[in-house]
């Protein structure tokens, strides 16, 4: 805001102008990085997608011209059948950033504070101060593993990343089930935007608790953060704080490419496996080969992995790699800024990786 | 929320149990029905929007998988130069509905009221409930005109549609100078959603007020209501605020082939500028025909006509066209209850309109 004078700031909102927004992974413009910076998917969406939207052009370009179905009942549809839900289970909104947005309006302003993990998305803290929120900033134990002891006092609320992001560390369900438990009077939101490479999904927990909203999206596993869909899985009563929310800031948020092209995603459930699959086996093979490098990786149930070289300063490895033409995340905060966050790219991206760091950087 | 129960509710954040969510006109899912309710161009978006998307199908389809371009540079960039503004005085969001929600959170939560007339959007006094602004709702007078002598008083904030919805008249610009230079610390909002149909728009007068917004869509003239892009025009200070917003809520609100068709949309100035043309003609065709029915039609600018009749109620016509296979929109409130919104249609539709009330229910 620096280019902002104090006089016009007066146009402001008193509240907005100590705004300290989400500074999201850079989207360089320059061809030929290896982008190993923002957890996309290093494989192309199910072909059936794009076969999709050359349906609606084909067959229904006029009807861009009508609003889309502002509950975007396909979509619910499909992701209802796809997760084994009811459809008045499911909520959808413009990529599952605006899906946590409006979690928070619906569940976490009460008198108490929000709890979630010192080392985690780091658009929680944002959010938190977006809407004023009450906010208990709970730090994870030295292994960067979440104690769920420390989720069992009063709150306003809990929301968990799950597999952590940056740290990649996902918590059973067992665990997942004693902070539901321990808070019958509030709710508990898991953030699943990794779940699908490894980890399990509390989606099979949502007719035990209702307390429990599950989000995800179709950024990561299904290879569509082109396109901005999330959801999030919970009983009908949540749901319906959540439609109440988003219908009293803007109906319509899904457009009618997103809506097809994410209902045909959801269809190809043959497709997702495999390419979940393949992420699985790139990350296994990473993992070893820094490994050999004498990188400490945390135990990831995620599409990146979180890693650290005990020899190496990680600000300074991540602008040797960016000079190489790798982009990895580098975060400047305390407790994590010996470690880099990189996305499981393809094999020879990984190998890419590897060879780079063995024969230039490191040698 | 009939069917949540009291204990269910102790989850939802408290203010959120009182929201009254804004309710869209119907999109029903029935064939044939003239649909003249919401406010959709009649006809097709430029052919070079479809061209658009299918070249991103064809040469960037794999790209889907990563995240858009969070600042939407290039349609930024395609508005800017349609506008004849510079690109840090555009603001993009996923409708013109998330950039007015975006405008109310920057600029509206001050001590004093937001002021709007009583008859206007009704998604004004939904977004005042949403974010608890103080708001003072001021009446048009007994010919549904706003007097803008009625906003020189103490507020914290202007939000005036124009032309207006749904009674489609439209402020000349001298009148809208007037309520910017009478509030020099407080920004005035100009929502011109239905500008393009032969109003005058406010984005001229954008480099002399520090304190003008100016909002649009692409819903209404440029025929893409099912692709969600709407977007502001101000002086940079006033971006700014709003791109705090927006990146502390949802960095990336705009999908790959929104961008790619919006920009295509702004690109084809001549089928726009045609189009638009063709709406105005069909309405003047359509006001001639409905006044000689015994119609009073309020003087329009916008792609839609509010009409009453004196005759009849204007529910049960409402409700009588609907059997007919005709939708337009009833707004059972006070003031208007006795007024139909029309949007423009085809010349087939609008004959088909003037037939069915000739022929059928007014004989």
């Amino acid at each position: 805001m620096s280019n902002i004078t104090t006089e016009q700031m007066r146009f402001w909102s008193p509240a907005v102008r100590e705004l300290e927004p989400y500074v999201p992974g850079e989207q360089p413009k320059i061809q030929n990085l290896i982008k190993l910076n923002t957890n996309e998917n290093p494989f192309p969406p199910s072909p059936k997608v794009v076969a999709a939207v050359q349906a609606v052009l084909e067959h229904s370009a006029d009807a861009l011209r009508l609003y889309p179905d502002p509950d975007a009942s396909a979509l619910k549809q499909a992701i209802a059948k796809q997760q084994g839900v009811e459809i008045n289970q499911v909520f959808v909104g413009n990529g599952s950033d605006e899906v946590l947005a409006h979690i928070y309006k619906a569940f976490f302003l009460h008198d108490e504070a929000v709890l979630y993990p010192d080392i985690s998305y780091s658009f929680y803290p944002v959010y938190s101060q977006f809407f004023a929120a009450k906010t208990k900033v709970i730090p994870v134990n030295d292994n960067f593993e979440i104690d769920v002891a420390d989720y069992k006092q009063p709150n306003g609320g809990v929301i968990i990343a799950n597999p952590n992001a940056p740290t990649s560390i996902a918590l059973p369900l067992d665990k997942i089930e004693e902070i539901l438990q321990a808070n019958p009077d509030r709710v508990v939101v898991i953030d699943e935007a990794y779940v699908d490479f490894g980890a399990e999904s509390a989606v099979s927990l949502v007719n035990k608790y209702d307390n429990l909203v599950v989000c995800q999206t179709t950024s990561k596993s299904r290879s569509l953060a082109g396109l901005r869909v999330g959801f999030a899985i919970a009983q009908a009563h949540l749901i319906a704080a959540l439609e109440a929310v988003k219908n009293s800031f803007n109906s319509y948020p899904i457009d009618r490419f997103a809506i097809a092209a994410a209902v045909a995603s959801f269809e190809d459930q043959e497709y997702f496996v495999e390419q979940c699959q393949k992420v699985i086996n790139n990350r296994e093979k990473l993992v070893k080969d820094l490994e050999a490098l004498g990188f400490k990786v945390l135990p990831s149930k995620a599409n990146f992995i979180f890693v650290t070289l005990p020899a190496k300063d990680a600000g300074k490895l991540a602008t040797e790699l960016r000079e190489k033409g790798i982009i990895v995340r580098y975060f400047n905060k305390a407790r994590i800024d010996q470690y880099l966050r990189i996305t499981i790219g393809t094999e020879q991206e990984n190998q890419r990786l590897v060879d780079t760091l063995k024969n230039e950087i490191l040698k």
